[in-house]
């Protein structure tokens, strides 16, 4: 369809932590136009049942669908890990969904020499297993092994970290005796971004830290050529959220890299 | 009215943080039946609009008419400083609202060789500033300085508490210089009374520390004391919650000093 060319990316996550994600997109495909919603009312959904996911994102999908988006990409792991079935099923031909997950699974099956991966997440990501369960289908030789690090997303967004409070917590999880003697961390957590510095400073750069920002940009990228739906014009992204607060505001500079302005969409009134 | 006596007490917060005031509540008053309602499905309430919390806070306040409560305690302070007038209105005569800064606020105005206090919250309480606010018109001498300590809840509830991160975290904050020279710490957030004896710790014993689980429950004594409405047989009491998980059934123990059951009441659906 011709109109898909000049039709915008949907993105949404729970909150604004999916902004690294809309940002890895924005600089691959410059010229795209990006519709962005966080859930902000619901934050954050690693907290909350796999039932309430599914109907948050399918009403975020639907959203996104009367924007006229061509794809819809579910910038956030819990999401991604509990709705992306649901959310596919949902939308059906009407745009392509993306997922946070299978591309980060696909380039770990890529490595031959990894014996064992950790994974770092929300208790909703960890919970739904699906990276263990994806990874062993995609790569059986791999092990992997999950921990659920729940108070790294909120001390992100309350802006901690590079600093001493934020270190003791990451080497606090990083001890776990779950994460020993792996080959790689896998950050399944749209925050996590902020602090892959400090986690491979942690690991003195001694095993490989993966985050899934650049590879679902690259699984966009790959999608749009295939199906010839690159946009020849730039269009100004959009970005919207459920619940609005200034802090959410003032915290979206660190998650898209420059500071953009947040519109409320009152979807669940 | 004869039937108030046997009516349960109504309890709500944004999640299962209030449990702390639910506790007290039950200790000062155990023959009184509870009805207890944590609105997990959007936890936390530090981060939300006003006019979000305040269409939150009657929908729940509407529950436990429903369910003939004879009192309401708005056991979550950034709900008491959004929504509790508008509470107040909507409830009229069917019910006594009551909130959890008033009690504290009013333990202050007591003092009076007290310059400055420190009051330490949730951003959207720190924002509604109704502890500087009330405390200004009970007791003009003394001087009030809040700082938001969004972090706090979130590693509490995740069980960070009597460790390096809780001690690392907690000196970082109260190392503020809006928090020098207090003559008392108000913990205005209802998961605080947690970590209090940490904080007491850092001051080493110097300064007053006050949380409001205990005034709040001495101020509903007062009032069914007052109204007659005490209950003369025991009761079971019912926790709700508008999402479930297992995480917050197993941290319940932290926050009511033993196991309880929660429930979920889909009031959002």
């Amino acid at each position: 369809m011709e109109t898909m060319k000049t039709s915008p990316i949907g993105i949404f996550d729970s909150g604004i932590g999916g902004l690294t994600v809309a940002h890895a997109i924005h600089k691959a495909l410059p010229k795209e136009q990006l519709i962005y919603f966080g859930d902000t009312a619901h934050l954050p959904y690693g907290d909350k049942s796999p039932d309430s996911i599914k109907y948050y994102s399918i009403r975020i999908a639907q959203f996104l669908l009367e924007h006229g988006c061509k794809m819809i990409v579910i910038a956030c792991n819990t999401a991604s890990a509990h709705a992306y079935e649901t959310v596919k099923d949902f939308v059906g031909k009407r745009a392509v969904v993306i997922n946070v997950i299978d591309p980060l699974v696909a380039a770990v099956a890529k490595q031959k020499k990894w014996n064992k991966v950790g994974v770092i997440a929300t208790k909703g990501t960890v919970k739904a297993d699906s990276y263990a369960k994806k990874i062993k289908t995609a790569a059986p030789q791999i092990q992997v092994s999950s921990l659920a690090t729940p108070l790294l997303a909120p001390m992100i967004e309350e802006g901690f970290f590079n600093n001493k409070i934020s270190r003791t917590v990451i080497g606090s999880y990083l001890d776990h005796k779950k994460l020993q003697k792996i080959d790689a961390l896998l950050l399944a957590c749209t925050h996590y971004p902020l602090i892959k510095e400090e986690i491979m400073d942690y690991y003195k750069n001694n095993i490989t830290v993966l985050d899934s920002a650049g590879l679902v940009a690259e699984a966009v990228v790959k999608v749009l050529r295939t199906k010839k739906w690159m946009r020849a014009q730039s269009g100004s992204h959009q970005f919207y959220v459920s619940d609005f607060t200034p802090s959410f505001q003032e915290s979206t500079k660190y998650f898209f890299g420059s500071k953009i302005t947040l519109h409320k969409a009152a979807i669940w009134k």
